[in-house]
């Protein structure tokens, strides 16, 4: 597409890469039942690791030995664009699973009342434990993350609208890089891509979001097992709550030299401490 | 809350503010039905702002005559916190509302295939029409807004987490400005506040956001007839597609003196062509 570029009182037409979004359309097939879970607006690309991220995150699926196929649909009457914003993922389950992990995406209870510590409760019930990784990092380490997330994001240099997951080492080594106009997908599809790869869980690394950690980025990467979250901007009230109620290192404000640690600070050592 | 800050390979501990997340309970009343129509996670604050802007914008209501009254839970045996996250909108209307518009959050269809084209198609079908209004506005005006946005964002400075919606004149000053953690809800609150004042449409104002502009962001200042809209950062694919369609000027990257025009230039007036 063309852009209008201004420049002060002076304008000029330049060809522009913008970052695509399209919604998908999540569906589960359990024996010969198919149900819509959820739809996203999404950036095309990795999309079965997006859909199985997020199963596995909202506490759908426990592990990729559930998951007997993951496809696009195959309707032959849909044009392109269409059928690749289908997926469906195949259990090997006989019986429907539990879908209550997606009670905030469909939410139909009666009852009154809901705050963030029933949320936290909530997802305790549903499964989530606390992560008890010992692994430590040290801040250079950490303050080193941020530049090769941006070295590594191809897309986001040419259209600026990307949002980025990235997996690293505790030795600052990155592992993997996901993106998406959502920050939420950006990590489904992390997440994703460890379970079809069968690294999950994630309790000897490190993930790195490009923007802010909310509740939901951070349960997502709690079910995940991460221990140590960092983000390039602020946390929320209740992202700071869950990580410390499930033991997770949760660090925000990673500019430069200097970031803040909002949980879970023993895991960030060689550390001098004045007075 | 204390948070640890690290400076290169040392640490102090000071108090420090985050930006409140919370969930939000939307409900609508109907006669003596109540249906939970969406759960949010906010900033509390201008709740009843954000459930009206909600609703109009997606669909559910058309002004603020269907409105009878808006008010929190009352239930006697919840505590404070989870009061004032459940907000009930009551309607006048003696019929149920048509909840079609939201489809994308509570999808159930069979149907395969959805796309861009698909959405744009549905929104249109649901009532979305063509904004034809014929405000300009001159460059400097434009580049002058960020600057007045961030002046008037009083959390943002503290917390460094919230996102902002502006409402501006086509002479460069704020009418009105809303916050959130999440940008959806900034831009709800604000439409929100413009139905419960009796604004809508707002047809003759600019609305800037803080980040990027998603499909579901222009959607929403489609719906309430905004002509202009602005960002600090990218917009996404299927905005511009949206914002073409339905004839609003969509303009990213808004830095210093530089701005981008991704649909209806004709707005920007006062602008030298080169060649």
């Amino acid at each position: 597409m063309r852009v209008r570029v201004v420049e002060g009182a002076s304008a000029r037409d330049r060809p522009d890469q913008v970052a695509t979004e399209e919604p998908l359309e999540i569906r589960l097939l359990v024996r010969a039942t198919r149900r819509t879970v959820a739809i996203t607006m999404r950036t095309p690309g990795a999309d079965f690791e997006l859909a199985a991220g997020f199963l596995y995150a909202e506490g759908v699926i426990h592990g990729d030995d559930e998951v007997r196929r993951i496809a696009y649909c195959t309707d032959a009457d849909l044009d392109g664009a269409q059928r690749y914003n289908v997926v469906t993922v195949e259990l090997r389950s006989e019986s429907a699973p539990e879908l209550r992990g997606l009670e905030r995406h469909f939410y139909t209870s009666s009852a009154c009342g809901v705050c963030g510590k029933t949320h936290l409760d909530q997802i305790e019930r549903h499964g989530l434990t606390r992560i008890t990784s010992e692994i430590s990092v040290s801040p250079d380490v950490i303050t080193a993350l941020p530049d090769r997330l941006r070295a590594a994001q191809g897309v986001f240099e040419r259209t600026g609208g990307l949002h980025a997951a990235g997996l690293f080492t505790t030795t600052g080594d990155l592992i993997a890089l996901r993106e998406d106009v959502g920050r939420h997908n950006a990590v489904d599809k992390l997440i994703g891509w460890a379970l079809l790869e069968g690294r999950l869980p994630l309790s000897e690394q490190i993930v790195l979001v490009s923007g802010r950690t909310s509740f939901e980025i951070t349960q997502k990467c709690a079910a995940a097992g991460v221990p140590i979250l960092a983000a390039v901007s602020a946390p929320s009230s209740l992202a700071i709550d869950l990580a410390t109620r499930f033991g997770m290192t949760l660090i925000g404000f990673l500019r430069g030299e200097q970031f803040n640690i909002y949980a879970g600070a023993w895991r960030v050592t060689q550390l001098e401490t004045p007075g």
